[in-house]
């Protein structure tokens, strides 16, 4: 698998002078909904803190900060489906991130392109929407 | 000002069989990302408690909890800007919903049609895109 690290050109990101004006959880951390760029689907929302938050400008590829392995962590750093990043906005109570990014591969660990890719059926159950992108047994190994 | 509820039949939404698979917080509560389910632009995240999504799915219109306020409330309510749901979809880990919705006037209670108004610009600073599309001192009132 290729590192995607090595494929990028180093960014400069730019001063995270907003960064004072987010209002933080009692941990510490921001929801971030992450948008396609290119097709606007709404591909995952996960949670940064200030870390993951510099470390996303700094590279321009996503990095979010896990609540259960109590780490930061490179979106795509073992897949290869980083997210590049277009643009970041902030709601008006400055409590949620909007990352518009150029998907690469799927953002779903269970192999679809978005991790909404479940509906509510008319019935009250949940029905897939659509087909995988790519394997995830390939991607992250039989374990997964 | 015209109540929506009055305008808007009673509809019966699908029995919620879906909610006993969802991962609640520690406070009963789990995030909805709001998408304009026409032009696709992610238009605010809030909070909806278990009753607040039952309310959702009995009346076809977005029902959120206000953890400041500590209640749930009707989107629109107030403002007559209501959000008309024409799917709801659930995230692979179960904790977070999308909503596809119609959007009657704007969503948020600054005036703009998204929360997301704001975007970090080069320099690391907040700036406005986009014009507002209502005045939220002739909805809400001179003190909002």
């Amino acid at each position: 698998m290729t590192a995607p690290e090595s494929e990028s050109e180093a960014q400069t990101g730019p001063d995270p002078a907003f960064l004072d004006l987010l209002k933080w959880t009692a941990d510490g951390l921001i929801p971030a909904i992450v948008q396609d760029a290119e097709g606007g689907e709404v591909l995952m929302m996960a949670w940064m803190d200030r870390p993951a938050v510099v470390d996303t400008l700094r590279t321009g590829q996503t990095h979010f900060y896990s609540r259960s392995r109590k780490l930061s962590w490179h979106k795509g750093g073992t897949s290869g489906h980083v997210q590049h990043v277009e643009e970041i906005r902030v709601d008006c109570d400055g409590d949620v991130l909007l990352i518009r990014a150029r998907q690469v591969g799927g953002a779903c660990h269970e192999g679809y392109r978005s991790c909404f890719f479940r509906k509510v059926e008319a019935d009250g159950r949940l029905g897939a929407t659509g087909a995988p992108v790519f394997d995830p047994r390939a991607v992250y190994g039989a374990g997964s």
